[in-house]
């Protein structure tokens, strides 16, 4: 049985003039923070006001890159060369790196975004494309990966540290990667629905899959997301849920990975 | 006098499918090169393949951060907040530091591009938020700055290092600002005339502005430009005169600042 | 004494998955939307959803130009040449015309964003060559201009409809060009300072500016804007007290200009 | 056995400072230009100056609509949703209409870039998508399509005016779609090579596969690349053997479509 878990969130979405998300909030439900590196969304003012709340939140940062996608929020898949993918990883972990700088906080972990996450889950290129930017830019970064996904296999394959990850709010396929947001109900809103969900995850080891087949998956960190309306109830929901069945919630840094 | 004395050039402008300049050849000719790091020109991919040319030459690579203005090429004025600026420049220190680390060398210096090294030559607060990207990111980074500007005033006032730069190919107002490219004759494409303008910078100290006054100019490096026709004879003409008046070219880190 | 007057608002600044602003409600107290063309807020879905709505609502549609900065939000100066920002109306004209086919309905007058709105006030350049673009793409378009501005001068050189704007949130300088936003004090927030304002404009042909000086401001047109909380209760309040004062409020299409 | 065909070639694929292929050259041997929108490329001063050059060299302009992806040149496949690039498409079909009337000519035909026109080809539901931005906003506009493609069923059930189109200096699949430009040797660089492909498509409706199977092509314009090199040899090399073999070279306009 699983006794520490990682929570982790994506944030830092905002871009000019425009936000997404409750940042402040639920900066104090989570351990780890996924900090949008300006190509999906984010830009260098929200990297920097973010980094300067983790610090005060004690929550380590993570880079989250993404497509160079801002009108599609990174959701969209784009066909590039590994390559291509590779050094776009790597700019956004310096940039991060940089803005990090100003809270005099280390970046701790990568966690791609969006379609450039699901990507990589299902193929081995892109996989060890954004592992081999954690590799040249920071090998000490924590590759978060899909439970038994391509990501998994690229960070053991480079030798990479790797941290396991688990959706809170998400339905599953039955070969493990997420079942596509475009489909009906397969984001959970409702925070019994994904107390359950989180807790079957965390002391059981599997899930049911939106077939109704039960699969199995380990976890080291729990996404919530920042979003959607509903999404620091539902963060706060599975936390509590987490620490009543005397789970502890630690930064990503504190796990045994 | 004079005796060493650093060429540095703006590089690595290309975009995509899109490519300006004479890189792999002006590489050759300079010691320091001011990689464009994907705002107003440059992406990762060009910043990948500058930094492992640069290895390969000997050449140090700089930061040449610009407005987020990729069709105005970094040449229109944006008035924006100094705590803006100050972030956008330190995000593009970032994603540099992280392509170099492909190519196992440092990131050496910072000049700023085009109309935002315009603006902060003569505004003390874009200067400020400049250097201060500078010192929080990488305070060892050399901040290259026009001669007699307020640049070098707020590199001075910040502790910073400094390198006070001339161009080997632009006409001087007589405030010791650069006359404005919209007009004609501004940007010299003659390698005899830049031969004899540049001589008279590094051995005499003093260049003639286009109203024909004469001005205190004291340089550490000098500035070629590589997206004009005409800029390989130029720089190759101003290495040579150097060369055969006694005066060493060094990369930056090799002067004394 | 004024009989009739026209209600606009910017609208339709949505970007991908960033919204800012409350269209829906805003739509229902206006009576001439300036759509936001996907340079500084803005894009194709918006755009087409708000033509739609404005068919619904009775509402006229125009377009809404700005600067290529959505970082910026279309608030930062930019310095280009004329016939860039000429080209780049014309452009932004011409999408709005394609997607109003959606709605078929006409695009009936023209209103500049921001800081394009603010420079075109103030230079004669900028003025012309937005009215250049009218000219040129559909002369039937309405030019709304900044009473007593360079924009007024332009439109009338040029044989251009004109509609005079006067705004209801925004506080004015002396010279008849609005104070900053920059500057606390300047964006009106409460309904009832906005409704003394806008009935003292409209009534009396007049306002009173940041430093107490009384000057003309006659006006066809008067601006609401969308992107602060407190925008719909400013506009209903100019609007209920202009119905109580017997002053009809039209679209731009039914004013006599 | 054709008697008239038309040559069509991408052209206006400047951005800002940059530019790619041989406009002014390749405009005197086409008869039909298609014109980047600032999506893939373009911007509204290469859509004005190309729209100029057009109507001098009595060349017809048509929409060259691409994905909103500057740094892939449109050349990667983006999955979005229907509506958004039917939006998309309508949003550059008015971005030129408006760019033509500085040049007093008409927007005449539609032809969709790099893997827009690559996926609609294979993808019922975007060609759709396409031909409703052109009934919607221009129902005159000519849909230029693949030959045998969904493109071409999806025009003719929504009643567009069709061009079924060739390619000069492409290899062919079995299935009649383009060999992907990732493979060696699919684009035809040899003026000789170009000159028998384009000979056999149009005196006998047929190509030779890259797998030397021969299908049937049948074919009202054909397509000549502007952003190689050779382009402007292979161009010329194409149409002097079409005059030469008795076939005239006309504006889509002319064709009976």
């Amino acid at each position: 049985m699983t006794r520490r878990i990682n929570l982790n969130a994506d944030i830092a979405e905002s871009w000019g003039a425009y936000s997404i998300g409750n940042d402040a909030e639920l900066m104090t439900i989570i351990k780890s923070a996924n900090v949008a590196c300006g190509f999906h969304a984010g830009d260098a003012n929200s990297m920097h006001r973010l980094c300067l709340l983790a610090k005060q939140e004690g929550v380590s940062v993570g880079v989250h890159p993404g497509f160079n996608d801002l009108w599609g929020f990174g959701r969209r898949r784009i066909q590039m060369k590994a390559s291509d993918l590779e050094y776009m990883v790597a700019y956004q972990i310096g940039a991060l790196q940089a803005m990090a700088r100003y809270a005099g906080i280390p970046v701790t972990h990568l966690k791609a975004h969006g379609a450039l996450n699901n990507m990589a889950a299902e193929d081995e290129e892109y996989a060890l494309a954004i592992g081999r930017a954690i590799k040249t830019v920071d090998p000490s970064l924590i590759y978060v990966v899909l439970y038994g996904s391509k990501m998994q296999w690229a960070a053991e394959t480079l030798g990479l540290r790797v941290a396991r990850e688990g959706f809170v709010d998400r339905a599953y396929l039955d070969d493990g990667n997420l079942a596509s947001r475009a489909l009906s109900g397969t984001v959970l809103k409702d925070p019994e629905a994904a107390r359950r969900h989180t807790l079957r995850m965390v002391l059981d080891g599997e899930v049911t899959t939106i077939n109704g087949k039960t699969i199995k998956v380990e976890v080291d960190t729990l996404c919530v997301h920042g979003d959607e309306p509903t999404a620091v109830a539902v963060a706060r929901s599975a936390r509590t849920a987490l620490e009543q069945a005397g789970v502890t919630v630690v930064p990503l840094t504190e796990m045994d990975l």
